[in-house]
């Protein structure tokens, strides 16, 4: 009797799925050009159906705050007539990025006559998981039609009335353009039951992207029998070495922790070589507190600046998305590699060094997506690097590592053109 | 209580995981000279250890005779004087590839002067599960430690004397070379229940490659947490179209079946163009037959091929790895295309073909890892390849499609080098 209720309550979102899948099929053998546009059918429908998308975010937007929704989350579900138009900009950006579709990455001729060459293929269909964005829900499907994928979402469901009038206006605006509609699904009507049919869709679904706090992306990574690329939760570190400028040091972790709040590239925890803490410390710790950073210290630190508060154990390994930042002393590179190694999720780490050797070794031995030498965390990201557009941040090392790209949401085959060959 | 009683029933994997966690970072910034000459000593090591080696394999294959394990696989069990002189001559030819560490694969200078590169780094800490066959143990170690990488091993139970004997001889080799020892690590002694922690050793086992059996890799696939590249089964067809030469189709028809038995490239299902079937499929079929293959052939296959066994519904999706093949009649190209995406297990496709376009359609329209036209599937093989050593073939589009050769044992790393750039 249980199954059968369980069964009945939930609706199968397995026709969605197969659905997904022929559609990628056409999309995949689509042109770059019938691809590009569809996506600028889509850029021209959001600006058209800006009163529709406003009025279900209001709504949207009510419900949030009468469920008492955190400011800053309120603001990254709110849509306003410049965001609508940013969001078409946005797409209308993506498809002017070069196709990544068909590339040729590697190809010879064998010793037998077969002709080799292994080419860039969609995914097919990209599952994204994320929180009540609207933005992702646009930008994640322009990157995904870019690519020749299918997509299929769950959007946060404080979103739900702004995604599906998202939804609704970019399906139409691809029939329009000759493209197939189901291209695009969503599983946000089905609450929490979406996602986690989603994560089982594995032959249906070739890869999913979480993106969002920790905890969401740890579900996913847990739960998912779908490949997953781990993307987003930064701790991320600046090490102040012995040898550090004084000035550009301040300039690095002031940008780094203050720039912008709540990025995953934002600056967590300051390391500070012991020999350097008391020149550098007390610049760089009034810099930070007088832009109104409030230091979670530890003893040695606190030595210097008295004022901070005592750095509790949590804190090392805290995503703090605010104002807030971990100050720790090292007793040299060696100790900074290790805490780093111990505490980071791997996403961006830097140190500010004149010493050639020390920054050499920084770069080698720390195992993070990306490591950088006196620069701020805050251009690891993929506009900054120059991809156009980004996915999202992988922080894992299968298949796509730091800032991800177009090429990142493709796939590769291998062809082998013959005339006859048998093995012998 | 009971999980007091199960805490301490089961050994803790734990500390072998953080060992070659932590002898991955050694070898990470070894030189490639170090890597190799600790593969030489391994080479060497085996050779000399060859009694104790058959010994432990003397012991394996009794067991296995006695719980009546099928010759077969008794035969994958098996090691003699030759075989350990050629795992050990596997080892030399995989120290003499070309080392894929540091390789830059992009670079470029940002307009604010930002230097970056993409390089290429090790995983880490590779994950193998597998079935009992020793040379896997060798193989596997060493594609892992060539490309910088830490490995913990789960052989099949039935090899576990010979593995034991190797994993120590590989131990020693490497001290003896001034390489952590720790950089192999085998579980096969807590039986299961290894396989299961090694599943969930996430954040100390980076990626996991089953080796084997279709179950043994779904397993695999459904219950790790650790990123899994899937490899193997091969559900492979060929497609003989209407224009297809009679020579060459039954030339690759029987190689592709009869070449060898048992491995996934093999071919497991023959498609017909319905216009053909009467020219084409009597001759393959006799040749097949003189090979001792037996046909299961649908009604329209069976019109022309009277003695043939009909084919279950089964027989489609399955990898027989024996001289049985499916043979079917379809009508065209396209519903060639749907039959292979239906049962395929996306592993290696090849269509016999005198017509360009139906050739460039396959290719295009055929989503397996590799596609071919008028070649025998069995040249889907690293080795084939011109890779020199193959950890497997992928059959997922995460990460690496296709023969595996040692590139695709490493992540990569951004690295940034800047000279105080701080975010605008």
């Amino acid at each position: 009797m249980t199954d059968t209720l369980t069964a009945s309550a939930a609706t199968d979102a397995g026709p969605r799925f197969a659905a997904a899948k022929a559609a990628s099929r056409r999309l995949a053998t689509a042109t770059a050009g019938d691809r590009d546009r569809g996506l600028e059918s889509i850029a021209a429908a959001l600006l058209q159906a800006e009163d529709r998308v406003l009025e279900a975010n209001a709504r949207d937007l009510e419900a949030a705050r009468a469920a008492g929704m955190a400011d800053g989350l309120q603001d990254r579900l709110r849509l306003d007539q410049q965001r609508v138009a940013r969001l078409a900009d946005a797409v209308l950006q993506i498809a002017s990025l070069p196709d990544p579709v068909g590339e040729v990455l590697r190809g010879r001729t064998l010793p037998n006559g077969l002709r080799l060459s292994q080419v860039r293929v969609p995914f097919g269909v990209v599952g994204a998981i994320y929180e009540a964005r609207p933005n992702v829900t646009v930008d994640i499907t322009a990157l995904a039609l870019k690519s020749g994928n299918a997509v299929v979402l769950r959007g946060g469901t404080a979103a739900q009335h702004t995604n599906a009038v998202l939804v609704a206006v970019i399906r139409d605006a691809l029939s329009a353009a000759g493209l197939p509609a189901e291209a695009v699904q969503s599983v946000d009507d089905l609450g929490r039951d979406g996602a986690a049919q989603l994560m089982r869709a594995r032959g249906f679904v070739d890869v999913l992207v979480p993106r969002g706090s920790a905890a969401l992306i740890d579900t996913v990574v847990r739960e998912s029998i779908v490949p997953v690329i781990e993307t987003g939760a930064g701790v991320v570190h600046v090490f102040l070495d012995a040898s550090a400028d004084e000035r550009m040091a301040t300039e690095i972790v002031l940008n780094a922790k203050t720039q912008r709040v709540g990025v995953c590239n934002a600056l967590e925890t300051l390391l500070v070589h012991r020999d350097a803490a008391p020149r550098l410390l007390p610049v760089v710790a009034d810099a930070l507190q007088q832009a109104g950073v409030v230091l979670h210290a530890d003893e040695a630190a606190r030595a210097v600046v008295p004022d901070a508060v005592p750095a509790t154990d949590e804190d090392w390994a805290t995503e703090y998305g605010s104002l807030d930042l971990t100050v720790g002393v090292v007793d040299d590179l060696e100790a900074a590699v290790a805490h780093i190694e111990r505490f980071s999720t791997h996403h961006t780490e830097s140190i500010v060094t004149n010493d050639l050797a020390n920054a050499e070794r920084f770069l080698a031995e720390v195992d993070s997506a990306v490591v950088m030498v006196n620069a701020s965390p805050r251009f690891s990201d993929g506009g900054e690097f120059g991809f156009g557009a980004e996915v999202g941040i992988s922080t894992q090392k299968l298949h796509a590592r730091g800032p991800m790209g177009l090429p990142e949401l493709t796939s590769t085959k291998w062809l082998v053109r013959g005339d006859g060959q048998t093995r012998p």
